[in-house]
């Protein structure tokens, strides 16, 4: 998508054919740059910080990530190790593990000498299929937004949650993809937008994407959704998913889980956008059977931002000597979700609608 | 209740006679401070401002301000222009109104020479008044609590948003004064205390009066308490209300709606403490009925707190031109609440039970 009217992704390869370039998250939304990747810590370290973040994306750097190892060390070893590595920087995210195990798959049959070239055009396939994938939800969840906009016969108010926008993924993202190719189409879409404490994704990634592609929108507590709902201030809710379970159970950021129970109690339809490859088809109940991350206690009681003067600060919010916990993510139960915009079209958030639309994953009975 | 072993009150008499000293909540919880209040315009910037909050303690406030104008105009006129200045000043808390007529009718029949010194000593009745008040809100939910607590065997935690303790009422507090009954009874709570964006009432007095009284809590995002409730983390729910409706509708700090849908969903019993000066008897539907505040988007957009090396910072936090929404307060469904803790006990979310415990309030059919 554009910034300032120049078309980005948000990983690309760098002109050496050797490294890549991200977009540093960390610094948005008061400055816009970008960081090179050259080794396997670098990539770690960029998703470990969250230089890059949102399921697809990290899922994709890894890949390189993966690529760059293979420069210093193409054995069997250095393959496994890292993999290890970069699979311990997230473990919440199945895309993560997802693009390694293909990539790794890919090169083991290879000779030592070749994994790293195959393994950086093997990431590039990874990215192109994440922006196909992506620009595909956002077709799909498009049509839904049209026809609650015609029902409406005027604008709607589409909710979210964190950042599933084109700076989570390679391009279009997954939750706001519908609302891109939405808003192209010249249907007259608002977004309400999660400030999605701790970490302020919304507010300072959401907010800054949206306001660069001209999308209009409003930037709220994420208090003030349920009140907005009874209200009848929100037409629908869609946010993404780090990872999706057999049965449509949907692992997201921390406070999903309150927003569709406000859809449910409101009658608003609550969807999450995502690839296929968040779908943990290994797991039924989302919430037994997925570890939440435990974040650092420092996410909760500082806060980094611009100060007044320009430059920027780290402020101190909670009383001190006070514990924190921080839980980064919570499973919204399928039967709080209305349905699932994949690449493959909307289904149900049930077993039998994600089998219809992946019928290879049909196993015999 | 205590600081560093000095008991306070949040409001107290000046030792001049005719003045008022606050605790002054914006310093906290970084810097402890008192503040005095000499004049109508310093009582209703005090309000304005937040340097008190809380509902009971806004009325106390406002009840102290009338005096202060008093001193300067003793009119009928001075007297409906010092009232209607502090209506204005917090147009949700209906405690502030109901302080207000109080000590006007109290007033109006006076000669203007004997009002100053009576709405001095009616406020100071007020304050005394709001301190049994809240004491008798403890003992009652005090008593669910060591249920709950003797039920389990251990340990209970309890969830609340923003501050409804001691620093919101005189002294003892709405929502924390049956943890601090509790507590010094010597029942093992502990409490999951919401930060509460966007003001962070939770973060910051919450925590910091627990903490300043031992009693062991935990700050989280708003976002979590969902999250925790899901896995069994969460016994109860107790709230404050800055307005009830005479059906059991609470009105409270904004997010507190979600956090009683995610203890509905989880069968977590979701309490709302209140003194019997925020109902109000003429409103039944408090989701259509209560005009809901909408305070500066600033509080959203920006951040102030301690910085590392010491001083203090105001930082931004939401995307540069992102517009902002910042409704203060939502309300809670009777349907969602558990049941009610007045001075009187505790009673059903309902008209029936409200009436069960202020008969007075019964009409003939």
């Amino acid at each position: 998508m554009k910034i300032d009217g120049t078309p980005y992704r948000t990983i690309f390869p760098d002109a050496d054919g050797v490294s890549v370039q991200v977009i540093d998250q960390t610094r948005l939304p008061f400055a816009f740059e970008l960081k090179r990747l050259a080794t396997l810590d670098e990539a770690a370290d960029a998703i470990r910080t969250m230089v890059v973040r949102g399921a697809p994306l990290i899922g994709v750097t890894a890949a390189y990530g993966l690529a760059l190892a293979l420069r210093a060390d193409a054995s069997d070893a250095g393959l496994d190790q890292a993999v290890a590595t970069l699979t311990a920087t997230r473990p919440t995210a199945i895309n993560l593990r997802w693009a390694l195990d293909r990539v790794a798959a890919h090169l083991r049959p290879l000779p030592p000498g070749q994994r790293a070239a195959h393994a950086y055009a093997e990431a590039g396939r990874i990215a192109e299929e994440d922006v196909a994938s992506c620009r595909a939800i956002g077709e799909h969840g498009a049509r839904l937004l049209a026809e609650l906009a015609q029902a409406k016969g005027g604008r709607i108010n589409v909710l979210t949650h964190c950042n599933a926008g084109w700076l989570a993924t390679v391009d279009w993202g997954t939750a706001l993809a519908p609302i891109y190719v939405a808003h192209d189409a010249g249907v007259p879409v608002h977004v309400f937008v999660d400030e999605t404490r701790p970490r302020n994704q919304g507010a300072a990634l959401t907010a800054f994407e949206l306001n660069a592609h001209g999308v209009p929108h409003t930037v709220i507590a994420d208090n003030a959704g349920g009140h907005l709902m009874q209200h009848g201030e929100i037409d629908a809710c869609i946010v993404g998913s780090d990872r999706t379970t057999a049965s449509g159970d949907v692992c997201n950021k921390i406070g999903t889980y309150l927003k569709a129970l406000a859809a449910r109690d409101n009658a608003v339809p609550f969807y999450a956008a995502l690839p296929f490859s968040t779908i943990d088809w290994t797991l039924d109940d989302g919430v037994a059977g997925i570890p939440i991350e435990e974040r650092a206690a420092r996410e909760v009681t500082h806060l980094t931002g611009r100060l007044d003067g320009g430059g920027f600060a780290t402020i101190q919010v909670v009383s001190p000597g006070s514990p924190v916990a921080n839980p980064a993510f919570d499973v919204t139960p399928a039967r709080l979700v209305t349905g699932l915009i994949t690449e493959r079209g909307v289904c149900p958030a049930s077993a039998e609608g994600l089998l219809a639309l992946y019928p290879e994953r049909r196993r015999a009975a």
